[in-house]
């Protein structure tokens, strides 16, 4: 037989099956928190119709998506969750019930340029609330809960979420009369944590035609910082002069208002005048998260507040906030970075069951009654050594094993070997299942460390 | 702004939210099941080199397969799991404890014609053991343990894990002289269900070239029927003559023999002379089953033994057992016939949080009180009146409703409204909680009815 050497395409992620437990625990929290909070599941189609994902069209997109002709259709992968979800509210919009909340955790795909760290398939975890008409800000209050849940399910305590309002900084603008070089002038102060205060102003001074007193005063607004309270009674002093910044920071103020009943302290949260979100689509609230001890990572879950979501396919008004996490890199970094817990049980099985007799058939049994009280068990069933069996214990990094040669048998117990510590203790099948499971609850970790 | 018609294209499961969340449910199931048998979760990529993929070659995959070029690679989109897992196998032998369990449920793609309940992207669910040169049959006597907790878990009872073993069908043809012709007879036979006796001979003597007395002697043979031990016993009649026959037996009564310890009561069991499986990759153990009332729907779940996953890829021996779900197919079936439990909770939210007030902070709080306790709540925040807002929680489905105005937070409680029943309770919000978590595991009915 002719052999093809076995390769996975670069930019795709593969994971061994430990480092798989620990994403799939990722997952589930994301899972798990989404739904906490009356977030529905979909699944939208890989493949699309390529005219219903390029109806933006233009610009990066267009190089990067997977484009391929099957008989006379024009099909392409999905590059985001976005576009298929407004494809998809428009579609069954008669069949939702507004506001619609979903969520989705899948794969999507840019061909990007092969670069480490930069993958071309990878997941994207997103919430959208998307309204009829109207969406009331109460929603956009909700998302800071929603994302300190996730992050506090992931292990982590040290992060921040920080939240702008388009409005505000478009307000702002307006009253200097600047609305038109607005978008120009969001996309460079956007830069600012990657190139710094002096960069920025020479650009928006060079490349948006402002003038250096334009860029100073630029500057001088978005570095209001302090407390939620101190920066919203600074601002409150550019008040009563234009309508939208007006707007804007009513609509902070209600943001901030409930974080506490919300469940969000203090310290997890931020306004932070800085935060723009390069893209035109954001209209209101906009949320970047950080890890404070590794602010090189950059924001970890963004998103914000938009006002027409399927403007392409529908002419109903569908406004709506939502966020998402770039889960796959995410991940590739905090493995790159040490950051995975390595005391997480991460094995497929909690316990290894080895039958030390001829017949299998009390091992089975055992089994049975292990995986009956929700004990996760592999029977191994091959004919080797003693040793060669504890061994593949080893490997696989089971937590117990259980052996149950002719004296337990004759007993009516099994031996579990707790696998870190070497202790073994004779115990009947109903306790060994007790003493697995309160064990593994012991050792119950963060998925992520800090 | 210009319009695009939205669609979603044929051949491409798209589900409403309700739908979406009882697929959800059939996955969790999977999920759970698999991983109590320490079976671990992979995640292969979609896109694959079309090189790797199609190094088998020939046939049907290569018409269906959707393959494209993205600059200079040429790539193709995974047309099942199995290809991808000996690709994985064969790429991180180093790194893989064997036995290998792994379980993967992932869609694949297959750009057949559009008919109606036929796919082009669809779920697989499967589980395979990957042995290191060897792997002893004990794992495949556990499969039908794992298939039967599987659909015992979807809320069914009625159905039935069919076994064969390919030896005993190679043993019997060579037995009879017929060795050389033994594929294209298995392949054959395997039709019996769909085109009847009568037909299968016809087509053995026309065009497999048997004489009618081969023929019928294979009819026959593949007929013998009746309890495990019975046609355990009948085919021992046959043993002592043919090496290959006597060991495949063997098999067959080592399959069945640990069914009690592995919990499988006899009526979801039957030795089955006539499943061969056409593929000439299955080796030994053949799987399918059947849903005893639906037997139109064909097998639901099938597998078997093989000796060589990865022989494309290594030249190491990789022998294994697996089993698949086609689970889209399955799904879809299911909601055809009406066999989806109407009754099964499928809303987002268990509860709609309604606050009554002008003030959102009381509402807040009993939402995150709620959710601490593991309600899943949604929070309505639109200011619609009170008529709006419960039509909204009957679209959504949704089992409760929570109203919250000024009289129940004087009160410090909230009033609960079973949305089924019409019945309405005042309650803190600590029981509130444990009212609506009682009343769902109350309510918590099969996913497929029978």
């Amino acid at each position: 037989m002719e052999r093809i050497t076995p390769r996975t395409l670069s930019g795709f992620m593969e994971l061994l099956p430990g480092k798989q437990a620990k994403l799939e625990k990722m997952m589930a929290v994301l899972r798990d928190t989404y739904s906490l909070y009356g977030f529905a599941p979909l699944d939208t189609p890989a493949i699309e119709d390529a005219k219903i994902l390029l109806a933006k069209g233009g610009g990066e997109t267009e190089k990067q998506i997977y484009r391929f002709q099957k008989g006379d259709s024009d099909l392409a992968l999905r590059f985001d969750l976005t576009v298929p979800l407004a494809k998809y509210v428009a579609l069954h919009y008669n069949d939702l019930a507004f506001p619609f909340r979903r969520y989705q955790i899948s794969k999507v795909y840019r061909g990007e340029r092969a670069q480490r760290g930069r993958f071309r398939e990878f997941y994207q975890a997103d919430i959208d609330i998307i309204g009829d008409g109207k969406l009331d800000v109460l929603n956009e209050a909700e998302i800071p809960s929603i994302i300190y849940r996730v992050f506090r399910g992931f292990g982590l305590t040290r992060f921040q979420i920080r939240v702008n309002n388009r409005k505000i900084l478009n307000g702002f603008y307006a009253m200097m009369g600047l609305t038109e070089k607005s978008g120009d002038i969001m996309r460079t102060v956007d830069k600012l944590d990657k190139i710094g205060g002096e960069k920025v102003q020479s650009i928006l001074i060079s490349d948006c035609g402002l003038t250096e007193q334009q860029a100073e005063e630029i500057l001088r607004f978005i570095s209001i910082t302090g407390t939620n309270a101190q920066v919203l009674a600074a601002l409150e002093g550019y008040a009563g002069r234009e309508e939208m910044f007006d707007q804007g920071l009513a609509e902070l103020r209600q943001v901030t208002e409930h974080l506490a009943a919300f469940g969000v302290p203090e310290e997890n949260f931020a306004v932070d005048l800085t935060i723009a979100r390069g893209l035109d689509y954001y209209t209101g609230t906009v949320y970047e998260t950080t890890l404070l001890d590794h602010p090189e990572i950059g924001s970890v879950c963004s998103g914000g507040r938009y006002d027409n979501l399927a403007g392409y396919y529908t002419d109903k008004a569908l406004p709506g906030v939502g966020i998402s996490i770039g889960l796959t890199r995410l991940f590739y970094v905090l493995d790159e970075q040490g950051l995975l817990n390595p005391q997480l049980p991460s094995a497929p099985a909690d316990a290894l069951v080895l039958p030390m007799t001829e017949d299998p058939a009390p091992a089975i049994a055992l089994s049975q009654t292990l995986r009956g009280a929700g004990v996760r068990v592999q029977l191994y069933g091959e004919k080797k050594k003693f040793k060669q069996k504890m061994s593949y214990a080893d490997k696989l990094g089971v937590p117990y094993a259980v052996l149950l040669g002719e004296d337990e048998i004759a007993e009516g117990v099994c031996s579990v070997k707790n696998m870190v510590s070497g202790e073994q203790v004779k115990l009947s099948p109903e306790k060994a299942a007790q003493y697995i499971l309160d064990g593994l609850s012991a050792n119950n970790g963060p998925i992520i460390l800090e």
